[in-house]
């Protein structure tokens, strides 16, 4: 018989989606996780808690969702006015480090988790391309009172698929990446359990896209959310997404 | 209104999807489309055509799904075993070139397409790091009768998701080139329409995992495929995926 759930009785899951997008069954969750990690309806944290956590102003890490020289007039335009969003406290900017480690930094992994080193050179898959311009170029805005991201998307030459375009899987794992940022945020959301994408229009490399994701419900300990990818000006659709993400709360370490 | 058919309009939308997977609304691509590219429900080359043509033998560009000093044992061992499978000629290795447009080398874009340069550094996002053993290391076996692919994955570090794990994007974009080549060499599947992944356990990163891939049916200018992404020994579920892509043939350079 095939171990379908090999993720749940031997690592307890935690913090999976919040870090890419590996997941679970739902249905067989409330009878194998510990107690310690079961999935519930109420949190101890708030959304408000979370960004806060998330968003620590003072850190020694180098935060990749910054402007850097590949960004085109277009990418910095955007920011900029997304940027202006921020100062009334309605919107935040997430920023973004090399490894999901240092996003859940003080938070603890569940026993059964593969144990990392910090010495050891891992990088989240949308940050994997150091070199500026050539590959993922993003920002994250999140409002946590709508539980609403947009991501502003400046694809490089090494995310191709057809010549001169940003390969379909690129955007998706984006999509993805996007969705989970913003369904921890919003609720402890972590492992993804479903992504679904229909693609409508290829975006160049060099250009921009807007990914707008929204939280359409929570219900049954999921969170449901949606994706719509535009050019800036809004009039081209590049691709509309859906995702489910299974909600479980990470510990304090000790 | 927005302008979801653009690509259809401006670009005629070839070799998409060999090359990622931007997409189409099939039921807009038999208006739109030029003569020359509508899509055809018979095709002047077979399948064993598209294959010659994909695998020549004697080429100057640098295969990159061949074995280097980063891939495991357990990677060589399936590796070898395919390879192995390729001797009747049943099965046949697919090469990896830096970027889709040495793939499609002698085929005619359509207009309105993007011209990019041989000069310019483009890399298929699924071949975006080039270090050996940080990112991607895999290899496609396909086999031609039975319309089936195997893709053996092999994550890096660069792949991360959480702490330890191949980020659930990383996976979908390989199940998306891997239907992309699996449709184009079956029958000119060449547009992702859409894609969808369920997860079920996440991959550790220096692990190994199948990609198995199968044409479903071929219906309406349409190919339906499926993959089950498993470990090894084919008792770990990673993820079950489906996709549609749309069949449009390339024509020769003149």
């Amino acid at each position: 018989m095939m171990r379908g759930s090999f993720w749940l009785t031997r690592c307890f899951g935690a913090c999976q989606s919040l870090c890419g997008s590996p997941s679970l069954r739902p249905q067989s969750v409330p009878h194998r996780l510990r107690p310690s990690l079961i999935p519930g309806t109420s949190f101890s944290s708030s959304t408000d808690t979370l960004v806060s956590r998330f968003c620590q102003k003072f850190t020694d890490l180098k935060d990749y969702a910054l402007p850097n020289a590949s960004w085109s007039p277009e990418m910095m335009r955007l920011y900029k006015e997304f940027l202006e969003k921020t100062k009334d406290g309605e919107w935040v900017k997430l920023p973004s480090f090399k490894s999901n480690s240092d996003h859940i930094r003080g938070l603890k992994l569940p026993d059964g988790f593969i144990t990392t080193s910090d010495k050891e050179d891992y990088r989240i898959f949308t940050r994997c391309i150091e070199k500026e311009g050539q590959g993922y170029e993003y920002v994250i805005f999140f409002h946590p009172s709508k539980k609403e991201s947009i991501c502003l998307f400046q694809p490089g030459p090494y995310l191709e698929g057809a010549p001169g375009y940003a390969h379909g899987g690129s955007l998706t794992a984006l999509v993805d990446e996007t969705f989970s940022k913003t369904a921890y945020l919003s609720g402890h959301g972590l492992f993804t359990l479903n992504l679904n994408i229909k693609f409508k229009n290829p975006i160049p490399v060099g250009s921009v896209a807007l990914l707008k994701v929204e939280v359409e419900k929570i219900e049954d300990q999921k969170i449901f959310l949606s994706c719509i990818a535009l050019s800036p000006d809004e009039q081209m659709l590049f691709a509309k997404a859906s995702g489910v993400f299974l909600q479980l709360e990470l510990e304090e370490q000790e």
